[in-house]
């Protein structure tokens, strides 16, 4: 066995080496969304449980101060509810809460750190079930969230040849938000279009109503965490298809635009930055208007087809465009 | 509001400060047992769906030199499943595993992780269903269970009066065990009665079956993962009665006995000693005979009374005993 970094193979292909052990999900007749959803979803009686976990670390997810408390608990809430919002019509119930905290925090921060989770909790009417809080060296917030779905669950597998590829709302705007705190940190006095996309990193709020209102008629669906770039490429990917992208049609905030003027950064954001955390699905072409009156900020960006490859158009002519977002390790 | 330091309020006050920010989970008709319990457990159709959270650091709760990466990924697992043996009959099903690692961790150390992650889900016939890969300084494990039950879930809250309070095993020995890690570290040759205490600390084993076999007959049910001391007082306080307990009847291992001589000493693992993970019941003086033919393993320990007081005596004279154990904060 090599003995190697996991820094050189990056995180999928670390989840690739490790998926390889687990014991083939399709296998069981109760699992209904496995490895590779944004949540994992099992039938119980007539529901679908659905859970989903993550974790955020003090100076790798998030800086004490670049973002208050009681942003940093519901952030960390509304990420996991996105996962949930990514698996249609599933109704976020319970919250579960491991904390890690340095022995020196204070109890005020503490205090405002649940204010945002109770909150956020409280604004999707799910009850914080438990949760445990160990010593540790920074602060680590470790969520898991149980939604129950009464209807079918969507996959990001799913999309048929044809099926149009639709987005809730803009992006870039996360990604344009952290390079902003990154370049400048706090002290700098930002402008009203600057702190907009401050708060689009420090504040996403997960699409779940968005969700519930669309599900019944996509073929498959996702959220945007790492970025749309990496999305469309595991939805078409787990799909076993491809899809033509119309750089031009992905939508693009005014205030990104302001803030960052040249084009080719724009595109760069939108297509690589992180943690906009909008919905990414396909939709039947038949289905396309109906959605749009469901969900007015949606817009169509690109169409699936049989290549099994991603293309990217700009003015119809294509481009290459290659990965330049974050790499986890 | 105070800006205290959480290290002067200790783990359980700040258990009790965030505690009062939540929902009464009594009020949810779903919710079948709630935070106190080891684990949440809710409704859905005619399961009993049971959750539980736990959070390991390096070198807070485990050393990457004082157990090999598999024992660290095997005990992960372990005491998890302890927190769903405590639920009483419900059967872990789902594994989920959120995990910090620090870029420079090498595949063989994570592969063996895996390994034991993957043989201990295998032993118990869990699936490793989700979780993620974050980066971070430590190495950080971060599980979540899901247990599925089909009969009525025991509560640490039921003991009743006259009730025996029973354990499924030995007490003290991973409390020795780390002890002599911390003492010696590696570098010792360990004779045969302390390796026996320091694999108690490294593999532990959840006390599943045994859970299963008695559950029908308990008021009452807990894992001692802080401790007989700490346990007996949670279940008692939440039962809202007291309790005798007889020093003497705890049972020791021989290979304690014989590593630490001294009878005060091995009372301080026995009582304060964490780790054990032993299951704590209460059962109705009628069926303790039954049980112990079901587990030859089980002793009674104590009685139940109507006190709110616990008592400790030996040779059945009052013994003042003062918590003396780990302090998480």
């Amino acid at each position: 066995m090599k003995s190697i970094n996991i820094s050189s193979i990056g995180e999928f292909g670390l989840i690739d080496m490790i998926k390889n052990q687990f014991a083939n999900v399709k296998d069981n007749k109760n699992i209904v969304a496995g490895i590779g959803d944004d949540s994992f979803c099992f039938k119980s009686g007539k529901n679908n449980v659905c859970i989903t976990k993550d974790m955020l670390i003090e100076d790798i997810h998030f800086k004490r101060n670049w973002a208050t408390p009681q942003e940093i608990g519901r952030k960390s809430i509304e990420v996991n509810v996105s996962d949930i919002a990514a698996m249609g019509d599933v109704k976020p119930k319970y919250a579960f809460i491991g904390l890690g905290l340095p022995p020196k925090t204070s109890e005020i921060f503490i205090k405002s750190l649940y204010r945002g989770f109770k909150k956020t909790c409280d604004k999707y009417k799910m009850i914080i079930a438990g949760g445990n809080i160990v010593k540790a060296d920074k602060i680590i917030i470790s969520i898991t969230i149980v939604g129950i779905g009464k209807k079918k669950v969507v996959k990001r597998m799913g999309a048929g040849v044809g099926d149009l590829i639709g987005v809730t709302n803009t992006f870039g705007n996360a990604g344009a938000g952290i390079t902003l705190l990154y370049k400048y940190g706090i002290e700098r006095k930002y402008n009203k279009y600057e702190r907009f996309l401050i708060s689009k990193q420090n504040n996403p709020k997960a699409r779940l109503k968005e969700a519930w209102k669309i599900s019944e008629y996509l073929t498959s669906l996702t959220d945007a965490s790492d970025g749309l770039y990496v999305s469309v490429g595991l939805l078409t990917k787990d799909s076993g298809k491809g899809a033509n992208v119309y750089i031009d049609r992905i939508p693009i905030s005014s205030n990104l635009k302001r803030v960052f003027t040249e084009y080719k950064k724009q595109l760069d954001f939108a297509l690589f930055g992180a943690e906009d955390y909008e919905l990414i699905f396909t939709v039947p072409v038949s289905k396309a208007k109906l959605l749009k009156k469901l969900v007015p900020q949606i817009s169509y960006i690109g169409k699936i087809n049989s290549s099994k490859k991603v293309k990217y158009f700009y003015n119809d002519k294509e481009q290459k465009v290659e990965y330049s977002g974050y790499k986890h390790f």
